[in-house]
């Protein structure tokens, strides 16, 4: 049998089905793309991302973008749920894998995870043509907060440095910035409410990501709405505090750090 | 071929073999033994244990001690590494199975991950007749640390209770108790360096299991061996806190506990 | 200011507040119960279980019950997910602990985790006195299957040993039976539609798991729906496959398997 | 006390100690480097890692050095153990964090974890200057391989593309290829032997990171010691194959795929 499966006479019913890496040539290949393609022409991680993921060649400006969302997402500290877990699973003498995949896991709708659902809110909101002020106050009434929206110590007089820089990235290169425009317009309308109601990192990378599928002539409209369905973005934070991540689980051990116990008098015990 | 494959008349090669439960008949067996049977003759939690790691049947002070083992490590409070990675996930909004999962990547050599070292220290010198003093003596020259020896708190005047009852449970149901009483006769040993270097949890469990592998009957001396060398026993410790850590996550939810933080002034921020 | 903590004068703000287990004094306690009395008295893991999850004592026929799930949910064979996952680490060479959780992470909708639905499902439907006819007729109508209810292989003519098992347990013992008895009137209605859609065990026991609930005088109104909302059932699951999965992980081990790789010829490349 | 903490009055204990990432300021830093020098310098990925593993900046060679390591381990197609588990656990239909990570937990020994052992023992044979033989045949007697060495399909006349390509772009702009020198030593001594005993991408990404702390000039020998001896050179594989397990658990979310099984006639229930 297996010499004629081998010999392609028959053929096992497939139980796997995948499209994006092919190992089986003499070099494996990303979406068709050799690795001395890869390494000889003139690609980065941003395309190897794009290949990956997105199963095309994206344009420079935008490999760019995403590269610049990893760099400024790779860290934020050792205080963060992620950067913690990390810390304690390394000082408890754990391998490598296990304090990342332990600071992983609190990645989420609390921490690091707002980009999707920012994308979703402002997608089918400004393609409705709705105001900010029928936006905002739209979900109010559901009770339910604008994502990308809000920041616990940024506000109107001192913005997040990481959102100027990428706005001012994407109105250089990216052939549109309706979405973005649309979130900046959502901002102005929450700041009259509250001054640290500001446009955050994980709202702007959502804009200018709805912006990217829309206007680079990438993406079909049908892509373009199943990749914000699926929810693809996140995955770009996740990629990127892994490097954060593995820095402060490689740092304790560096350190020598003993075992984490949480002080009995941080504690209430009660019932 | 699905149909000559289900006709027996051709075999794929299998890719994965597998012996402890089998799900292919009317009820699922452990080991041979029915669901029916399971329930309705005199089985609990420890006889599950039994059939689907040692894949025996063991006798019921057997099974018993397991439960005890389940019993007394399932919670150990919300400071230590385990519980307080799954408080912190679980404050981070992530659903039950992360949170455990964040809690029990932090077991291993200096949290809950004594078990295994400890009966495979003592087996070696007690069934190589080493003395207390030239066993321990021969760690201290290699620079390694007596497993299952030492505790924080616990000293020759305030023993660990959990210690105290499964000492008391052995002595009166185990066949014998050799590698316990050798286990003892080291403690009597340390406690003559430090007032703290009583036998500990991990050390009692690791040197009673020693005697059930010896003593019950019910392993070759090629199994038992086998079962220490593979490193079985931690494994008790990791499902009997799975229940302490799903308590904690739950917990925070019911509390509707925020996002964690770690407090930035608990952080010294050096190079 | 340490001293000043220790001698109660002052009190830094607590950042973690704890229920469940209390590990400061000479014992620690399972919410108030000592390790002695767990020992000593008439105590089992579904006790334990019991007093860290829902802290409080439940009756013998409770904590029996419990114990029972947990039997039947501990293993089902090497093909599904989590067991699956969790041999192909342990031949890749990884700790217990990594094999164990790559095979937990595979449990929720689609596997292991429609206990909790089956009961929030049930509960709304037969509180409201919903006929079984209208329950499944208005779910249907949403879109939505009827959790708990249907089966791959087991039929009207061929019931599930375990769900039998239950019943059995549960009228003999239980108060009341209300919701397994809707349960079985939603099965007998779902059975005219087709000859599998039967009661499956995570149906019984969410089913169960609310007569419990509602019939022990244990829990309050307020209590119940909050279990049930928060969704502690799955739980059970989880801690009773962990058995499974370190029993999976070991016999790899013991076995001495390679590393896993898919076959190339069971998988379709596309694009 | 809160207020005096904050005025810097007094300061309670410090339990954590953290070295990588300043998060307390305007902008966070990375080891000194705010965002906007970041983004607006000429920064890329591999210089993030640089600053957040190595704390320093290294020189442009190296950076790229690292990213073409981040590329050419970014995916090995669907077959792999990591791309296997977490193509399981979405087919279960779990989030993007929990795919991830049930398929970072196959990384080790046997699959991706070869770098770190690699520059251990190149090292050691090396600066002891051991000749191939000795060394190979050392190891030999042991009873270890040569971690670095050996590749499944690739051999003398079939070339691993990847290491052809680091090799050239390191003779080409490295200070010092003498470890590199070593490696292809020993290869043409264990070619000699069988001709898959070829240099792998592990060994030879472990060989030119030996190179590039030793001739950099950025490294005391202590820091490259502790560096090899700590285990850096793993997460390189690590964070590049999150990447791909990202891309394999999206793929399969896009394709609709149903809950996994392996197939009953592929397992060899014995006992
Ligand atoms: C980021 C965030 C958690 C910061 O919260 P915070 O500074 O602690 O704000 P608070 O929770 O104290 O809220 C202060 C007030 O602003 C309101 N508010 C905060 N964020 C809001 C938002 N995104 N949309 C609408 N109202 C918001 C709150 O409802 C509250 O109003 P109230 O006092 O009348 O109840 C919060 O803004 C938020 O949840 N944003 C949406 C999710 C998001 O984008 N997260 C990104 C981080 S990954
Ligand atoms: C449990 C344990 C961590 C408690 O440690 P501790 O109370 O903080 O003890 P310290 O680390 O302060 O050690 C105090 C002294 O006792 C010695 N000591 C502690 N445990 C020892 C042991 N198991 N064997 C030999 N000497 C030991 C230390 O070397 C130290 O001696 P020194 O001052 O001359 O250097 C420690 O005893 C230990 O590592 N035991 C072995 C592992 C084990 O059984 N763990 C069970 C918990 S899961
Ligand atoms: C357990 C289950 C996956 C078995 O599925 P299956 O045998 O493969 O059944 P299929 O998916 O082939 O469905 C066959 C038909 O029965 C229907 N059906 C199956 N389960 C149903 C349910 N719970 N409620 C209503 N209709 C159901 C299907 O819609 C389908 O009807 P159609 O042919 O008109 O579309 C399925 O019954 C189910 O999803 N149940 C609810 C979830 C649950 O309880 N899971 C327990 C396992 S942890
Ligand atoms: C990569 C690897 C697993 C490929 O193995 P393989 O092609 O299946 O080779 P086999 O295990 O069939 O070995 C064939 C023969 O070569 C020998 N061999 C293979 N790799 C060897 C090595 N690294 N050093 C010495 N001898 C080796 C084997 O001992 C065997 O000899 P034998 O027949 O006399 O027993 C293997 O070469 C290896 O373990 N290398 C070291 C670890 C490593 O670098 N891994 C990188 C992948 S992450």
């Amino acid at each position: 049998l297996a010499a004629a499966v081998a010999a392609g006479k028959v053929r096992v019913p497939t139980h796997i089905v995948s499209t994006i890496c092919d190992d089986r040539g003499e070099e494996p290949t990303y979406y068709g793309v050799t690795m001395s393609e890869l390494i000889e022409g003139d690609y980065g991680i941003g395309d190897v991302i794009s290949l990956l993921w997105f199963k095309r060649k994206l344009p420079k400006y935008a490999t760019k973008f995403i590269e610049m969302c990893v760099m400024m997402c790779a860290d934020h500290g050792p205080c963060v749920s992620g950067a913690h877990n990390a810390i304690v699973t390394s000082r408890a003498g754990k391998d490598l894998v296990s304090c990342l995949v332990s600071g992983l896991l609190t990645i989420g709708p609390r921490f690091g995870g707002a980009i999707d659902d920012a994308a979703r809110y402002f997608k089918v909101a400004c393609d409705a043509g709705q105001t900010p002020s029928e936006f905002v106050e739209g979900l109010k009434r559901k009770g339910i907060r604008v994502a990308g929206i809000g920041h616990r110590i940024k506000s109107k007089d001192n913005r997040d440095k990481r959102v100027e820089l990428l706005q001012k990235y994407a109105r250089k290169f990216f052939p549109s910035t309706r979405y973005l425009d649309y979130a900046v317009d959502v901002e102005t309308y929450t700041l009259q409410k509250a001054p640290n109601l500001v446009l955050n990192v994980d709202g702007c990378i959502g804009a200018l990501f709805l912006d990217l599928l829309a206007s680079s002539g990438c993406f079909s409209d049908k892509e373009a709405a199943e990749i914000v369905e699926i929810g693809y973005l996140n995955a770009l934070f996740v990629v990127a505090r892994s490097i954060g991540l593995v820095g402060h689980a490689l740092d304790q051990k560096r350190l020598q750090q003993p075992l984490y116990r949480h002080p009995w008098e941080d504690v209430l015990y009660t019932s």
